[in-house]
Order: structure tokens, then sequence, then C-alpha cells
């Protein structure tokens, strides 16, 4: 992995990914005691900076594919069968079968074929390997697929062209890895000043816990409010690379994501997903783990429950307004 | 009132407003039947518009000005509030008593001087003049100056460097018509291609009306849904442009808007006030009033009751899904 590959992804995807703003709010600034700098990409096609990796990675395949598959119940998903898509390429998504029914439904709509399987019976790994083998199709890792964490290291690039500050945390959003390795490798070459910082919620920290043990740690799989971010570990790819770049990870709780969301409504009329808000959640409310005068947190967007929508509206903004 | 304005109020406030991207999303084409590119406007600083008009007409104040005066219980008020504070000018700003808490504070904390007033027995522009007089400030009327609409304007150019098609209806969301009107003007130079259209809500549409008349019509003033549209005529400086330059208004209602607001929240991930999505409403659901394969809608925020925000989340997503 190098800044040439990314170079590479950007050229590839532009004038397709959006070049999402970098907002900020006077309010914002006076909850987190410094400048704070958010990079919208949840405006992204498809809610999420899964889009740019998916695009990255396919066209990156080799002429004469036949399609491609991937297993995701979420944003990867989604950001696989749009970029797919556009390219005219087939595209299987293996999604369980007790998915939330809109993120199948947003899957085919995108045009891909939704394969569905049961969680409790189905070895998932086996059923794309043999999937993927049947059909002669290539196999679209979420994180541990360097074209991927090329894809993604583009929002880095355009946080190095809009940032306007050469020393910040850069607060990304961390499930495998994918987002915060790629980001990191984009800013080592291109504004060295600015730091990555990966965020998770809590019970969760798996990347933190990593860091410090300096050897990958597993989390039990199990379900939680921030769901996009939940994955188990970091991917073996990114790992090195958080290492090697990365200062230590946040951890924020549930009740802080939901005040980072109530806020981003309010204040930057943006609508974030629980996973994608908790790198604004530390921002605003973990002032004294963050470095400098400006912080600047990627913000993520993609299928919101009603019911949660709810909760950041009326438990966040309670939260919110007691910060304030 | 030319281009030339126009182009000057935008070397104004360049680095200074934000240039919002013009998004879109295949679930939304398919509602509509035709591609939607959708001006996020909802995302310039205080969340509406407004700032640009602010900032163009502050910026072109004579040297020695020793501060400004506005009316407004809205987005003009934390507009004015924002750029004052940034140019290093006192602001004052005449609010009714009764305004909701939260936008009296908004523009407090933006460092404005709030001037209460009692709807009911205070004659409010006898008041400003009063105010202005006594204070020695200038008064910035929110769409009767010309350096306003010429802010306004700068929406309109950037559409013309975005849109990447050369035909379309622009639908705008219209009160006094100050928007309207510059981005009229905006794009007669730089792309009559596209034809704008006002936007309002039913019981509202002194606009559409008017133009209809061939002269100013008035609404008897009221409460809706729409708040941030609600003036009740066209301002006697846009109207002649909106005479010269526009297509028929177009007239949404308040299910359309609450409905349009759930989809851009759901496929957009964008915070739309009532007012600021009555032309995206009308992109979705008024098909058969608008020509071509494209549609381009002006979206923009300001403040959201939280009861307004669970409307939308309930009775406009209903409405959408049925809609979809």
């Amino acid at each position: 992995m190098n800044i040439e590959m990314i170079d590479a992804a950007a050229t590839r995807i532009v004038g397709h990914a959006q070049l999402t703003p970098l907002l900020s709010s006077p309010f914002l600034d006076a909850v987190a005691g410094r400048r704070v700098l958010v990079k919208a990409e949840c405006l992204q096609h498809t809610g999420s900076f899964k889009y740019r990796g998916a695009r990255a990675a396919l066209t990156a395949l080799p002429k004469g594919t036949k399609g491609v598959l991937a297993c995701s119940s979420g944003n990867h998903a989604q950001g696989v069968a749009r970029a797919a898509a556009e390219l005219g390429l087939a595209a299987v998504i293996l999604m369980p079968a007790d998915a939330p029914r809109i993120k199948l439904e947003n899957t085919a709509a995108l045009g891909a074929e939704v394969v569905t399987y049961d969680r409790t019976t189905t070895d998932r790994d086996a059923m794309a390997a043999e999937l993927a083998e049947a059909r002669g199709l290539d196999l679209i890792l979420p994180f541990d697929n360097a074209q991927v964490i090329a894809g993604q290291g583009t929002v880095g690039l355009e946080i190095a062209a809009q940032a306007g500050v050469s020393e910040a945390d850069v607060l990304v959003c961390c499930g495998g890895g994918g987002l915060t390795a790629g980001v990191a490798l984009a800013l080592e070459a291109r504004a060295p000043g600015l730091r990555v910082r990966p965020v998770e919620p809590e019970g969760f920290e798996d990347v933190a816990q990593s860091l410090v043990a300096g050897r990958i740690i597993t989390n039990p799989a199990r379900a939680g409010l921030c769901d996009a971010v939940l994955t188990p570990a970091p991917g073996k790819l990114p790992f090195p690379i958080l290492q090697r770049l990365c200062g230590p990870g946040l951890v924020v709780t549930d009740t802080q994501v939901l005040a980072a969301m109530a806020l981003a409504q309010d204040r930057l009329k943006l609508v974030l997903e629980p996973g994608g808000a908790v790198a604004l959640a530390a921002a605003l409310f973990l002032p004294d783990a963050v470095a400098g005068d400006t912080v600047i947190a990627v913000a993520t967007g993609g299928n919101v429950d009603r019911e949660v929508f709810i909760r950041a509206l009326t438990e966040g903004a309670s939260h919110a307004n007691r910060a304030a």
C-alpha cells in the first residue's frame, strides 16, 4: 500500500464520487472548545465512503471480469451494488436473511442480485467462496482489499486539500480499519501534521485495544447501536498501517453518539447513522483526549432506523443541550 | 440588477460561504421519473442561503458603517448576525418576542444584539426605522436589497458550473423572491437553458398568482408549516426580475413537503426545513408540471422543530413510501 495507489484510485473515481464538503459550525466549536471541521462523507453516493472503495476496487479488476460478489448487510453492499451497476458488472451480494428489510431492498434496487443466508446455520465465508467459484465472480472484501483501502484513502486526499491547517487530529469512525488506514496513508504523504485517530463505540474497542497490545485483539461478536462499525477485529491489511501511522484509539458512549447525531442534524443539517457519528462524538465530547486548536472528524451516513432517529432527536438532543 | 453585481458579490463571499454540493440519488430519480439534482444549500453557514445575501450586502456597505439592523424571526436574522460578526460590525436584530426561543437564542449566540417587540401592538417597520436612525445603523432588508439579491445569485453561478446539463427547470423555494431572482439573473447570463420556477406552499401562492396576474398579489398573513417562505407578497425589487425570467410558479401541499423532507433525510442525508423543501417536493411530486430529463431543485435548511421533524419521519415517510 502506498500513496501512488491512492492517487491512482482518485483518478479512477473522480467525476463519479462526490467531492464531499468540509463543514463547520460555531455551535459545534463551542461544545468542543476548539474548531471542529466535519468531513461530510454521508453525502457520498449511497450515503457512505464505501462507494469510493467499491468503485476503486471494481475499476482495478482485470478486463473480462464477469462480475463481483460481496458479503455485507450494510453500506459495503450498497457501495458495491452501485459501482457495479455504473460499470455494467453483475453484482451478487450475500446478505443475512434477517438483515433490515430496507437494506435488502436498497441493495436490490441499486441493481444487485441479493442472495440471503441463515446466520445461525450457514458458514458465510464458505458459501461466498463456493458461489464466487461457481459463478466466476471476484470477491470484494470490505477492508482486507488493497484497492478498497486506496479508494477510501481518497477521503484523506480531500481532507489534505480542504483542511487549511497543518496540525490537527483527524478522527475516523473505525470498523475493520479500511477507511482509517486509507486516510492515514493519504495524510502521511500529503499532510503529515494531520494525525489519524480511530474512534469506536464503548464495548467494541478492538482497534484501540489492538493498538495498545501490538497485536490483533478480537471483540466477541454482538449487536449494538453503532452497527456499521461493530467489526469484531481490525483487518489484517489495515492493522499494520494503523500501527505505523495512527495515534491512540478513542472510545465513545452510545449517549455521546446520539448527542453527536442530534448536533449534526441541528447544526450541520446532516443525517448521520450511529456508527458514522462516533468520530464527531469524540471530537465534541472528549476534549481532553484530542490535541490542538482544530479537530477534524469524518462523518458518514447509511440507513438510519426511524426509532434510532427519534432517539437522537430526544435523548441525544437532551445530552447535547446539557453539554452546550 | 445585472450579472456583474452577482460576479462582484461572488468575489466578496468566496472563501467565506460554503460552495454547496449538487447531490443526487437514484431513489429520488425513481420517484420523480427523471434525474433530480439537489443544490444542498442547507449546508450553507447558518443553514440557509441567507448568509450569502447578508455577507454580500454587508461587504458592500460604505466604509465607516457603524453597524446593521435587520428584522427577521428566522434565517435572515442568523445570516446577518453571522456575517456581521465575521466583519466586526455591530448587528441589531429586531425579532418578535414570541419567536421560537431557539431562533432568538441562535441569533444572540451568533453575536447579534436581539431586540424584541410585541407583534400585536408594535409597528415593526416604524420601530426599525426609529432604531436605525437613533443608533446610526444601516437597515438590511431580506429581499428588497440589490446586494442581497446579488449574494443569493451566487447560488445560480454555482448551479451553472455544477449542473452539467444545458436545459432543465430549476425549482427554487420562494418567499419574497430574493433567492429566486438572484438565481434567475445568474442563470440568464451563465446557463440560459436553465429556466427558474418559483415554488410555494399551497395557500401561500402569492408569487405564482402575481406572475399570472402581472402585478403583485398579496396573501393574507397567517401561519403555516413552511414558515420560512410565507412572505405575503413578492418583493418590489425581485418581482420584475421574476416576471422577465421565470416560468410559471409551482404549488405543493404540506403532505408533499413532509414527504420531500423524509426523502431528503433518507436518500440524501440532508435535514431540510419545510420551507426549504418545497422545491424538492415539486421536483418529486409534480412530474407533469416540469419539463425535461433533468430537474434541479434548490434545498435549504434552518431550524426545524422536533415535532415537525417527527412528522416528516412518520407522515412524510408514509407518503414517500406510497409514491416510491
